[in-house]
């Protein structure tokens, strides 16, 4: 069953998601919005540094900066 | 509760924010304007230098060297 | 016989595909949503890191981003 | 009260500015010209070179290259 | 006799051809296809790396990183 | 009194002007046509190297390198 | 008289023409054709390498890659 990205965002919406930017960073949160640009919002989200993880609270990433969007897999690593 | 980035922007009008520009410089202030391309505008903004904050004033932020913009953490640290 | 870009990606759905990305990375996983932008949707998806795997589950990739992609050759490195 | 980026631009013509490039390198000059891509315009503009200051006259800056454009401050860093 | 770029690669369909990339990687193979944003599809292609050269089977490359294609000139060196 | 960037550019035409690239470089030569893009035409156009000028002749710059166009100031550093 | 960038392209169809890349590369060749996005189509081009030139017979340039386009002065150093 074939699935457009928008589509995928859209399922995500109210899910935790894993989000790559550019520059390497990971940021994670609840997925509570996102455009054509993929520009997205994330609520209670943080920011992975090394091993502790900054809170950031409500935060719109622009999509120009997004490499991936992902939902965390259970068991894997923390950071994935 | 769906709510998508520029009406996530919307709703912050007023507030401080932090900006992060893909140099890695972090600007705060007040938003007080925005448009489409997530250009926006700060008022009584700063840049943080190191340990130091140096005081911009009225700032326009392009929204091509735009990251991320948050709304600061109460008791999260200062530079998030 | 011609086939465009966006036919070919078409074609690939539901396929294992290898995508590499700007920075270098490989990410690998089954095809099931592309747009105009090449932006992509990999299900059971992975990323090389060096002779580890890191498991993504399903993961969209911003067409941005993308170098390439392809299909693997039976036979051919694993991380071709 | 809210004010979009292109409105505090035309809000600007004739003040003084200052334009951080992305490249770190900062413009000074009168405002005096500007459109929908940010591209500006500046008369009797300036360059900061470490400690001193080349002259540029009328200088037309590409949008693209800028990051943020901010009123001096009275009183705080000559090069802010 | 004028030929435009597009023209001209409707001209190489079912040839092999070199595509340049902006990383500086070699891709070669047979040109199936491309649509206006110089997006290109190339079969049986492969990827010069140093002395050896890698088999990716069909591969679809983003026209974003793509510098230059070429068809091979016969009695120049392998990479060219 | 208010002059856009292209109309500064209009003005510009017939005159010697100076163009800073993405990289650095200083272009200078006579201003013989623009378009929107802001990509240039110069005639008798020269590039500085150091402390020599190569002769370039009539140069078509595209204008995503281009960082800032300016008029070169009398009495000002030859390279301003 | 003024002349558009497109316009100057036009004439010099059927020239030997001179493009800087951006990563600081030449190509030289005859120029056969372009587009508005200033793609370019080299016949007989070649690629200086320090002091050899390696032929690439007909080679399409994407425009998003050249800096800038002349045509060699006469008398002035070979790599110009």
């Amino acid at each position: 069953m074939s699935d457009s990205p928008l589509q995928s965002l859209q399922r995500l919406i109210g899910q935790s998601v894993t989000v790559q930017l550019k520059d390497g960073r990971l940021l994670d949160g609840r997925l509570v919005g996102f455009d054509d640009h993929m520009n997205v919002v994330l609520e209670a989200a943080g920011e992975a540094i090394g091993e502790t993880r900054r809170h950031l609270g409500r935060v719109i990433v622009r999509g120009s900066n997004i490499v991936r969007l992902s939902v965390p897999v259970p068991g894997a690593a923390a950071r994935a």
